[in-house]
């Protein structure tokens, strides 16, 4: 002891010293998170983008954000309703403007009457505000065709993200071999690699069926537990659906026979719900596991534990910014839901305005307010351009060559497969990157195209995928996919 | 494997079977986890609010919820400023309307120009929106009297409390003996303690001394971490300043001997300084830690990481619900930062509207604007009263045999010690209470007055103390400090 506190002294003298928190010393479970949504790829795009502003001449003028499911980034325009609501409840002075209906205002109030002090400025209870988790139990049971959702089973949270994290923060245990194992799709929202990175828990790994337009088959999950168990404790299962970043709507009957495999091998299920409301393919429904877990009856009914996240980021409203989202836990056990509330607490709560939209959202005018008629235009136009925009983007890509894309059943993004030319692929590696990522950052250069590579959200070894969202406004999206065609033919041509 | 599915069957078919997840199952850090603010106490206040609703009868009308520091709850009204612009943020159709004052539309369209797609609804970069990070930066300059601030080194976060945590999380590392330790204040707000415990690290108290007006005291930090290197790596010290729950307000020379210290010992500085405007005691004036910092020049100036965490949910505008907040790191080696933002992205970005009333409330309307004076008028009444109500605080409970309590220099709370009978201490004990807690419990049932007890923040063995926010009105604190002087009495009596 005294000796390095001799040594520290002469590198004080020095002045000189190394940090206390350095890289090599930091938590090294966090040094192993990765997220690509928002990795290099971005922080080149916003590069380009200064480089642009500061008059460098690029072959394109404007960079073109398809990499994340943001779509009033992407100009589409607030709901009207959400938002008069939402400025009335945060300046209530407003009240009293003849420039609000009067449905707008009775929202509000109502909103206003359940805040501490009466405004969104108080903390809420950190489980959300009671007459909000009673509205979205009230949504849930009109969603699962009046299945009973109790509000005590409803925590509103930070986007669906910050439920989804603790979640998986409640399931993780053990060492070693007995580590607590998660099973997630692959690709996946790296939202899910990230966190069980963070808390280290095993990820295991299930394929989706690209040739069959990303379906998710059982067999494949029973392999995956199968080799699991050689060396973790498989303790739960993930499903997003629709899926991100594949686009697929799963089946009912896929859905039932996921809830069988679940409780048959004793895993938690995790639904990832948040694009309910993007359903677009002719054929394609929205089932919620709740709702077909319900309707199974026993034994799954009343004892298979489910948790089922929401937000208000995306749907039709796409309100991101304000983080608005929910879990609805089924089955799960008493004592373990306290906890998740003790745990909940120590952030205090959720940001309040989110949580007044996630109430207009989960509770939207009824036919016979005077917001209904503008309302339910508003949602139906952003509805049906992304349905048209999902269409688009399937044949766009399919008569491209060396692209194949899934139909976009719902979500917001495609993941098409790209070939790739053995001599790119050679480059790539001698550039010490992943081949995606090597014709991404190229398409970004030339295009200002930004998407994501495949290998973010993770592939089957040998194939190559991007994601782009398909937010961008219709024509611009028509021909964005077409020079994003072009780009392709070209760097294949480049490498061959 | 066969025999423990054979098993399972076997209770399939009689339909029962254990949760996959159980208390003994579940994450043993996230059971660890104390949360004393919204603990058992605020449980039974939650109760006892539905009961009189209900109108069962009890010695009290209402519940006073004096144990939690959300000022916006216990009535007190937002800024007209702050919710003026904010309004026009989320609703721009209000920016041709002529009730709104002219400064407030520019500053609406200077944050709106800054968002994605000019929407509140838009996710964020992680790090925050750049212009606001550059308005901390500059707001930090100002206070600082004009030592640089860098907006890379500032990093928007959901409330304090999640910048807290993430560089927290980035300093957890090692195994057993060469676990992270963290020097905490005793007593300390149960964030950290809470953290700690989910994170695995170890917690290292070192106590203020009440004797003293909870100062901090360099040779007690050299005690706590002496005794914490026989089973730890203690590698950061927390300070909060102004003091929660305790209320004192640092010395300049108090932060440079700490910083000295830290230095010296190589501990990364963590500096809560979400009250820096809440300073009321004649002679007590807030310095910043950056500011001591780089006013002591070399070796600390240049190479001691720091970093200072500020908040939107006290000060003068309380505004809790919109968890807006910052850390700004200073010498943090830049990869770790670089890991940091990694981190941050993947819960994708702090709520807009709380970045939006940041800006705000870093950039104040200026002396010239048509805003100033009524922005100012209401700030400094804000400030005016809750000085007044420290001030009384302190004499109330001074005057009340049995209790004393240090001057409330800062921050929003009380801390006062209570002397209870050794009757009370045992009949505590029979029921398996912290002393306090049933102190506190009692008090509730009877007053309907809910503070938290001492236990929850942590205390030196053998004293009890409660807090007590000093946020009710003036003439309502009265009341009840007076109230609570005579509920002790009695409860004296009664053990005695
Ligand atoms: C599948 C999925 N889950 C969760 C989220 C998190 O969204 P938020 O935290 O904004 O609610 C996203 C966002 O893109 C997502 O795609
Ligand atoms: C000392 C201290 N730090 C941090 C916080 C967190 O506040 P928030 O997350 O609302 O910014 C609080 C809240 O009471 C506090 O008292």
């Amino acid at each position: 002891m005294a000796s390095s506190t001799g040594d520290r002294s002469q590198a004080v003298r020095n002045g000189l010293r190394a940090k206390v928190l350095t890289l090599d010393g930091m938590n090294p479970r966090v040094r192993r998170v990765e997220y690509a949504v928002r990795g290099p790829i971005v922080q080149r795009a916003l590069e380009l983008e200064q480089e642009l502003r500061q008059g460098v001449k690029k072959p394109f003028t404007e960079v073109i954000r398809a990499n994340i499911g943001d779509a009033q980034a992407m100009g589409q325009r607030p709901i009207t309703f959400l938002r008069q609501v939402l400025a009335l409840c945060v300046n209530p002075d407003l009240l009293s403007s003849p420039n609000f209906p009067d449905d707008a205002k009775k929202r509000a109030e109502r909103i206003l009457q359940a805040c501490g002090g009466h405004s969104l400025g108080a903390y809420s209870v950190s489980s959300g505000i009671q007459l909000i988790r009673e509205d979205v139990a009230r949504y849930i049971e009109r969603r699962d065709g009046g299945i009973p959702a109790d509000p005590k089973n409803v925590f509103l949270s930070t986007g669906a993200s910050d439920a989804i994290v603790t979640v998986l923060k409640l399931l993780v245990a053990g060492e070693g071999h007995t580590r607590t194992g998660v099973l997630i799709p692959i690709p996946q929202y790296p939202l899910y690699s990230a966190t069980l990175a963070e808390l280290g828990a095993v990820q295991v790994d299930y394929y989706l069926d690209e040739e069959r337009a990303w379906a998710l088959d059982v067999a494949e999950l029973h392999r995956a537990l199968c080799q699991a168990r050689d060396h973790c404790r498989p303790r739960a299962l993930c499903v997003i659906n629709p899926g991100n970043p594949t686009g697929q709507v799963q089946t009912r009957e896929c859905i039932e026979a996921v809830i069988r495999f679940a409780f048959e091998e004793r895993l938690f299920l995790l639904a990832d719900e948040v694009y309910q409301d993007n359903v677009y393919a002719a054929g394609s429904q929205f089932h919620s596991f709740k709702k077909v877990l319900m309707e199974m009856g026993p034994p799954y009914a009343g004892q298979q534990e489910l948790a089922s996240f929401h937000s208000t980021s995306k749907g039709y409203m796409g309100e991101c910014g304000f983080r608005g989202g929910y879990v609805e836990v089924v089955n799960m056990d008493a004592a373990v839901q306290q906890q998740m509330l003790k745990l909940m607490s120590v952030r205090l709560c959720p940001p309040v305005p989110g949580q007044a939209l996630l109430d207009l959202v989960v509770s939207p005018p009824a036919p016979t307010d005077p917001s209904f008629a503008q309302f339910q235009a508003e949602k139906q136009a952003v509805l049906a351009e992304l349905a048209a925009k999902a269409k688009l983007t399937e044949q766009v890509f399919n008569e491209a060559p060396g692209i194949s894309c899934n139909p976009v059943q719902g979500a917001m993004y495609s993941f098409p497969r790209v070939q790739l030319p053995p001599r790119a692929v050679e480059r790539a590696q001698e550039l010490g990157l992943a081949p995606d990522m090597f014709f991404c950052l190229r398409l970004l250069e030339e295009t200002g195209i930004c998407v994501v590579p495949g290998s973010g959200f993770g592939q089957r070894e040998g194939t190559y995928h991007f994601r782009m969202t398909i937010l961008p406004p219709l024509e611009k999206l028509r021909l964005l996919l077409e020079k994003l065609s072009r780009f392709h033919a070209k760097f294949t041509l480049e490498y061959s």
